[in-house]
C-alpha cells in the first residue's frame, strides 16, 4: 500500500532535521516532543502526528533519541545518499548557489556550472569552472547528474528544462520565475523568489489591517 | 469578523497575479476557471473556493475579467502599494536579490544595501552603492525601511534581525538558515535553500521507489 505524506509534512521534514542536527551539535542525546515543540513553534501533537507518517521513532514518555532520530530523518529525505548536481547560469543567483557551503555538507555536490555568456568561461564558480552551454549536452548524457539547478533567465529556461530531460534528468530545482511543464516522472522543486516577497507583502498588509482594527481584504 | 486565511491559498495567490499579468499581457480579456485551472495545474473548483475567500471576483457563466482579477489580487496582495527594501549583505545572494529586475516591477524598491567588508563598500549592487554596516542604524531610524532583507550568513543575521526590528522594522525577508526569533508583530518571510533543496532530495527518493514498486518510506 502507499502512503501519501502531505506536501505540508514534507515541508516540516527538513526544519525538524535542522534542528536535531543542532541538538546533536550540542551533544544532546535525548528530547522530548514537547521541547522539540517549543524550539520549532510547532505543536508537540503536530511533532507527533508528523513522526507517526514514518513509523513513529518516538517511546511514550521517553521522547525522542536524537541521533536516531537525525539519522531516520535523513534517510527519509534521502540525504544518506550523494546527489551530483549541476548549475545553469553563473550569474550572481547561479554563483551563490555554488558558493553554498550548506549543500556540500548535505551531500549535494556542485559538480558543474554552466553559462552562455563567453567572459564567463573558466572563470570560478565555487570550487568548479564555469562551462560553455554548448558542452551541455554532452556532459549530462555522459556524467547523468541527480539535479540540475536553472539559475537563468526565464525566457531561457524552459528550453534548457526541456533539453536536459530528454537527456534523461529526473530532477529540476527551478529559480526561473515560470511554471514547467515536464512529463511526470520528472521531480520539480521551485524557488519563486517573487513569490516569496509577495506572501510578505500580504502578510505586511494583513498585520497592517490587524493593527487598524479592520478585516483584512 | 477576522477572517483567517489558510497559508495554502497565501502560497497560491502570488501563481494566480503571474498568471493573471501573462494573460493580461496577452490582452486576454476574459478566462473562465476551467481555462485558469488548465494553465495553473489547480483544479477549477480549487480556485473559486480560493477567490471565494475574497469575495469571488467572478459571475456564474461568465467566467472572470482578467483585467478586474489581477488588480484585485494586487491589491490583497498589498502591490498597489510600494515597498522600501533594504538589503543586508552584499555577497552573490545579495546581489542577486539587488539585481532582480522583477521586484523592482511589483514595486519593492531596493534603497540600500549594506555589508561589513569593506572592500564591498561603494561598489554597485543592482542600481545603488553598498554602504558600510556602521551607518545601518542611522540609516533605519532614518528612512524607516518597509522590508529588511537577510542576506548574511546565520551567525550574524539573528542579532542583526534583533537589530532592525528594535529601530523599527517591522517585515523581515530571511534567506539565512536559521529561525528568527522576533516580537510577534514582526512579519517573517523565510527562504531556506537547503530547506528546498532536501524537499527536492525527498521527492527523488520517493519518485525512485515508485518506480520500483516500493513503498516510500
Amino acid at each position: 500500500m502507499e502512503k501519501v505524506i502531505s506536501t505540508a509534512v514534507i515541508k516540516r521534514l527538513p526544519r525538524y532535521y535542522r534542528y536535531l542536527g543542532e541538538l546533536r551539535k550540542k551533544e544532546v542525546v535525548r528530547i522530548s516532543s514537547k521541547e522539540l515543540s517549543e524550539k520549532m513553534n510547532v505543536t508537540a501533537s503536530q511533532i507527533r502526528q508528523d513522526l507517526n507518517n514514518f513509523g513513529g521513532f518516538g517511546q511514550q514518555g521517553y521522547g525522542y533519541n536524537v541521533e536516531y532520530l537525525y539519522t531516520e530523518i535523513g534517510k527519509i529525505l534521502g540525504l544518506d545518499q550523494e546527489h551530483d548536481v549541476v548549475i545553469i547560469g553563473a550569474g550572481n543567483l547561479g554563483q551563490a548557489i555554488a558558493n553554498y557551503a550548506d549543500f556540500a555538507r548535505r551531500g549535494f555536490d556542485i559538480q558543474a556550472v554552466f553559462d552562455v555568456k563567453p567572459e564567463l568561461l573558466g572563470k570560478e564558480a565555487g570550487t568548479v569552472r564555469i562551462r560553455a552551454m554548448s558542452e551541455l549536452k554532452e556532459y549530462v548524457l555522459k556524467n547523468k547528474p541527480d539535479i540540475v539547478a536553472l539559475a537563468l533567465p526565464k525566457e531561457h529556461a524552459v528550453q534548457v528544462a526541456n533539453d536536459v530531460v530528454s537527456w534523461g534528468v529526473n530532477a529540476i530545482w527551478n529559480f526561473a520565475p515560470v511554471e514547467l511543464r515536464l512529463p511526470k516522472h520528472v521531480v520539480v522543486e521551485n524557488v519563486h523568489l517573487t513569490e516569496s516577497l509577495m506572501r510578505l507583502s500580504y502578510n505586511i498588509r494583513a498585520a497592517q489591517q490587524k493593527k487598524e482594527g479592520n478585516e483584512p481584504v
